[in-house]
């Protein structure tokens, strides 16, 4: 049995530092990466990048709305156009610095509001879509599960892998409850921990309702920016190897030549 | 014979247009592609990479300091590491985009501050090259005929173009006379064009001091932006035709697979 | 009989030009000056604000999202603390090249999806009206006439002016035809200057339905940045002198000590 | 007896945090808030000076180059009307923020690569003086003790408060040592303390070479951006009042009107 950790990393920026990636990376088999966008500065990324590549851990562009003040956590009217161009570079930025670091992107993960606008914004995902395909037909888009995004880019042809967050709570229907209302994010790393282990070997969770939520995913997120990030991770993962479920990157993380 | 026109595209930003890619890219066989740090957003460079693909125009890096409202003009005191990543990372975004239109990037020209600064100043120029060798080895430099640079970037192992510019007059020493100076800069097409032909069959031209200047060039700057710049280069273009002097790139443009 | 002429200023950047600010300052009465969110950096913005000292010109805060890139045309999801914030800034940032310039600002005129989402949006409205009134309470707001910004703001204690579009077609409701249909934008030099006159004499234009619709409005948005703008509103302002309708500023632009 | 203790503050930009604004506040009498040019988004910056004028700071302009990426810690080559127009915007930015806070501008201090360039660079120092000059003849510039500049800003007019560093050492002829130089930062707050007391009752304080170097500061320089920062600041201020040196703002902080 196996699972993908993915967590959100390279988030520095210039002088600012976020996150913990020294002591994240080590834990989880994929790496959401900043391309730019919305955090990240070039010497950064490539630093990350770097780091990404001597722990053999798979490497995602972590796509974004061009806000930096705003951190792409900010919905904003893009045209199509617009926003394929921005996926593409993004998504070649990291890849040339994976390129040169020995690796290369294997999955995009769009990020902050672009991550929920093209969950069910089915013309904000197809600009997306089209980004990662014309880019390279064997990257793997990173989606929320459960989400209309999943259905709409595996028709479209691209591979998906459906994403779930261990941390928060899930509605009867599937989905996540607002960050808004109480019991949203959940604190305890031995209770989270045993949600990951309910969704592999149960195929779902209790929802805030109270009733159980099927939720199917083949990566789990790990936040890693937030105190008590690294405990919970390390919580998470120990409590996976106890049930003999592995860390497993989704896509392979080295390139083979 | 033969020789190698370049000029700057893609620095409009946004709804800021500038130059005059449409008419210049059918008479250059190389395009200096701005790449988002001075000049250039990701749906302008795209649309601008696709005509110069479409027209068979070699694509060049246009790199430079991350400067946008300077405009890459301004000298700034970047680390080494910091200007190696950001070099890194722009020629990897446009050869990105390059790639989805069918070409990839073939050459780097720094813009601006940067071309001037790297021509002399060896640890800034020594970023600027490990950024090309460790991207791709097959990359060309492009760098200001008569500079230090061509000499450093050899003995790195880069293969590097000398560029001179056709409208500007040169000192006895092979240096360009400054912006600042009357008769810095020529404006009659005729003169201009005879210029180029000069450099080409005479290795070189009259200094503004009077005594012959040798100017070894690879590849002539037309500029793009300003009034007249368009009837500069189809004038320079004309007059090198008739003395039997094809235009053609120093870098193939087309990919072959 | 009076009317006010206003236009966005000031919207260059750094080398990237965009208007023609020059010849349409001489024109208006009022001058909506980029504060350097969507258009215009310090030096530019600076430039025209003298020019508009010099000319008796009154001074608005052209107040926009944070988007360079977007030219703050995108809509963008800010909280109400953010977009308080933004707005103070900018007025701030203005007034005191203004100031120095030996003027101030007199008005506040939001810009592009700023000016389209809150014309309905009640919540960014209030976080608008909100920044101008705890920076100057004698400050003005020009808005979409007909929109429900203006009874909102009006409400909250602040003055408003009520803006048309000269060469703008409207609905039988009074609302904008959108730019996407045809007509939506009048082309025709003296079509368009009657159309003003119309509605100073008669209250209103014909709609594009053809029936007559009330367009009550203190102030006219010329369009400084096309072909044709600067003919156009010569034509507009020789038609209104010609009917004895003066051009005057709604807010007085000299300083008075 | 009296010092002023100033810090930076505000340097926060939207989602990263810098500094340690709530707690450095209380102790320092003089707050350097940055502008948003090198740090300092709108909100954040709103935050810390309504936080400064809670607690009777005064509020100064931390002006800076326009280079969020590099914090202002990098050279660059802006020419003089540049420079002044964007030290003009910034200071006017601020101030407009601090009057809506009931408070307002006291004083100038320029940040990183621009305070070190203008303590030596005349050119630069002009541009800079120009700014503060024809903004508000009441300004005060805090400039680096025993730099050219001093004398350059009082003989254009202006008032200037000397600034020293507690925790850096000196050579003997008054200048700082280099950052890349052992020895250069002290990190014992005892010591810190200890040094600040030598300058204000000495007159100076032992120079890294051994010799007594006179240092004649009415304001010293806080860092509140490290580890151990707060202890030392409050173990600096301990040490003061007990050698019966009051802290106080060379500026008044509240409005008079």
């Amino acid at each position: 049995m196996f699972i993908d950790l993915n967590s959100d990393l390279g988030e520095s920026y210039g002088s600012w530092k976020m996150g913990n990636d020294e002591h994240i990376l080590p834990i989880v088999s994929s790496a959401n990466i900043a391309c730019g966008f919305h955090a990240g500065d070039p010497l950064g990324i490539f630093n990350t990048v770097k780091k990404a590549v001597a722990l053999n851990v798979s490497i995602g562009a972590h796509v974004a709305y061009p806000d930096l003040v705003g951190f792409g956590r900010r919905n904003m009217d893009l045209s199509a156009a617009e926003l394929t161009a921005d996926v593409l570079y993004q998504i070649a930025a990291l890849d040339g610095l994976a390129k040169v670091a020995g690796s290369k992107v294997r999955y995009v993960k769009p990020h902050g509001a672009l991550y929920n606008t093209i969950a069910h914004d089915p013309k904000q995902a197809a600009a997306v879509i089209d980004a990662i395909q014309s880019y390279d037909q064997s990257l793997i888009l990173v989606a929320l599960a459960g989400s209309p995004l999943i259905q709409q880019a595996r028709q479209a042809g691209l591979s998906v892998v459906a994403e779930a967050f261990a941390d928060r709570a899930y509605h009867a229907d599937g989905r996540l409850v607002s960050r808004r209302l109480e019991g949203a994010v959940l604190h305890d790393a031995e209770v989270v921990a045993k949600r990951v282990v309910s969704m592999l070997q149960e195929g779902g969770v209790p929802s805030i309702e109270g009733t159980f939520t099927p939720i199917l995913a083949d990566s789990i997120c790990l936040h890693g920016d937030t105190a008590g990030a690294l405990q919970m991770a390390n919580a998470i993962k120990s409590e996976l190897l106890q049930h003999h479920i592995n860390i497993r990157a989704f896509a392979q993380a080295t390139e083979v030549n």
